[in-house]
């Protein structure tokens, strides 16, 4: 399957009033479709980007021969809010622009996924959602939003609510992009290039775990030295048409995460666990920093209907970001398991 | 025991010439030692000092009642080069000042100690040598530079072998504090407060563990909120007398720690882990997220007389670092079961 930077779709949201009580005029969901809705509409499954993936950056668990094959099903990847594709800080006219973009919370990007889904497809149920990182919290939010659109669904290296010292890693990560003065609380003209390379350098050491820097499976990935990785790999992650009130806005979004949240739970986080219907399969990377598995053992203990798989190996949160075959397999084959039933 | 930031000796180290090849002229080695030398010389303990720490910092595992207890030993805290009170950036006058202080190796921190404890005291041999995290470091240097000086040491939270992703997690810290403009590579009249308290953020995350932060267990400490915890204690951690470039010092030491680049072992991190005549109890602390207890694992299983005792509990690298009761009782008896033998 080949990138589509540029070939994807604009669905108009209209006017879109956030949970903030803000209102996106206008506001857009990018999105891009693999494969064929059939005449039931009933082989569409969601798939949602992570913390400044593209849909693109998706496509590696799409294709010929795997689960997710264009040839059976209907895969629509919405773009979040704010990753640059989908109404964002960077393509959003003023007075809405830059640094006065409004806070966009988990909901806000399913229930506009909800509206792209149910208005312009006319789909009324789900075969299955599923996503890494963010993309696994929008997953759960899918479940709990949309009890009857979902019947399955496989959040991978992600939770249902933000873990404290995951709300810490991501401070790390905002002081360091924000350190830089070129920033300039957001009214930037140029991308303060220090800070993004900065915030790079922290997200190195949480993205792979100990064991895959002391095994150097940055190899695997064509790497030659250890600051050919953070410099080729991290840094260039950052700088490949990211925006720093781009990957503020999504940092917000993340930190606050949290189904419980959801109106009729009385912000109860078990409450909203135990209100999945849906099938699901969690996957956790073994070694991941940020999304540790004790936190999806907890989740999975309150969800009616769910299994805990965890995803072996040292390659810590990226075990979900298709960087390794072995692990994509793994995945690819939990997923296999969830629709088949 | 009550903090002494003004009461501690000056050990004039000469002209003292480091593993880098510069010469550190009137370079000066700052201590405070504990309880009285015996006519023997032979009731004494070196306890180096962390990144960042000082002398009044490693206070807490000493004391009445405490196997460092000053009616029974000697204890000597040497301050590590860079500390701000041993030779460092902010004090070295011109030309090895600020952005041109010399890179400073373990060993030059443990050879500069070494000249304290012989030429100064007369000690020709230690009881024991005992540190935490950058301390445990330096304690493994002893036991393999100085191996006849050396009969018991306790590394607690830290290892003989800086691991790669340990590098990384440091290249993070530093990217935030020189992501500040006002750095200016070094050449700063006022220190970067906003880098350092970016720095402070990112080294939150890595501090204490997950799990610490789900029971927040910072309220133990006295903070009443999730961000008073990274203020008061973190940012004030960095801001607390600390300096932007003798953090970096101590950085690139910490970045570079290897036993194995001792002399006469040809780079063999095994080779020079197999000389450690020393009995040995190795302690990590369960969930610590730098120095992870299966790299301690690894070296108790090449050194001869070596015992691995994991400090349990969710309070990761700071589980050595004195902030709660239970692991300081756990390091305590540690000590006591070494210096018993």
């Amino acid at each position: 399957m080949t990138s589509s930077r540029t070939d994807y779709e604009l669905f108009d949201l209209g006017d879109f009033t956030l949970e903030s009580g803000a209102t996106l005029r206008g506001a857009k969901l990018a999105y891009k479709t693999y494969g064929t809705l059939n005449a039931a509409k009933d082989n569409a499954i969601v798939y949602p980007t992570w913390y400044s993936g593209r849909h693109w950056e998706n496509e590696w668990l799409i294709g010929e021969g795997m689960t997710l094959d264009p040839a059976n099903y209907f895969v629509i990847v919405p773009n979040m809010l704010g990753n640059g594709l989908s109404s964002s800080p960077s393509n959003t006219p003023p007075p809405y622009d830059q640094a006065r973009f409004p806070n966009i919370d988990v909901r806000d990007n399913v229930r506009s996924q909800h509206k792209l889904v149910t208005e312009h497809f006319g789909i009324d149920r789900l075969v299955a959602v599923t996503g890494w990182s963010m993309g696994a919290g929008q997953t759960y939010q899918w479940a709990v939003s949309y009890p009857e659109m979902v019947p399955r669904i496989l959040p991978f290296c992600g939770s249902a609510r933000t873990a404290p010292h995951n709300k810490v890693f991501l401070e790390g990560v905002k002081a360091a992009l924000t350190a830089d003065a070129t920033w300039n609380h957001g009214w930037y003209d140029t991308q303060p290039w220090r800070g993004l390379r900065a915030a790079a350098r922290v997200y190195a050491g949480w993205g792979f775990s100990q064991a895959f820097y002391m095994e150097e499976a940055w190899r695997e990935m064509g790497f030659t030295s250890l600051e050919d990785f953070l410099v080729d790999f991290w840094e260039g992650f950052f700088l490949d048409e990211r925006d720093a009130n781009n990957l503020l806005t999504m940092l917000r979004t993340w930190q606050q995460g949290d189904i419980g949240a959801t109106p009729g739970f009385d912000g109860s986080f078990e409450g909203a666990l135990r209100s999945i219907q849906a099938r699901a399969i969690v996957m956790p990377g073994l070694k991941d920093l940020y999304f540790p598995p004790e936190d999806n053992e907890y989740e999975v203990a309150h969800m009616p209907n769910a299994e805990l798989r965890v995803i072996p190996g040292v390659w810590g949160h990226f075990a979900g970001g298709g960087a390794n075959a072995v692990d994509t397999a793994f995945i690819d084959q939990g997923l296999r398991d969830l629709l088949a039933d």
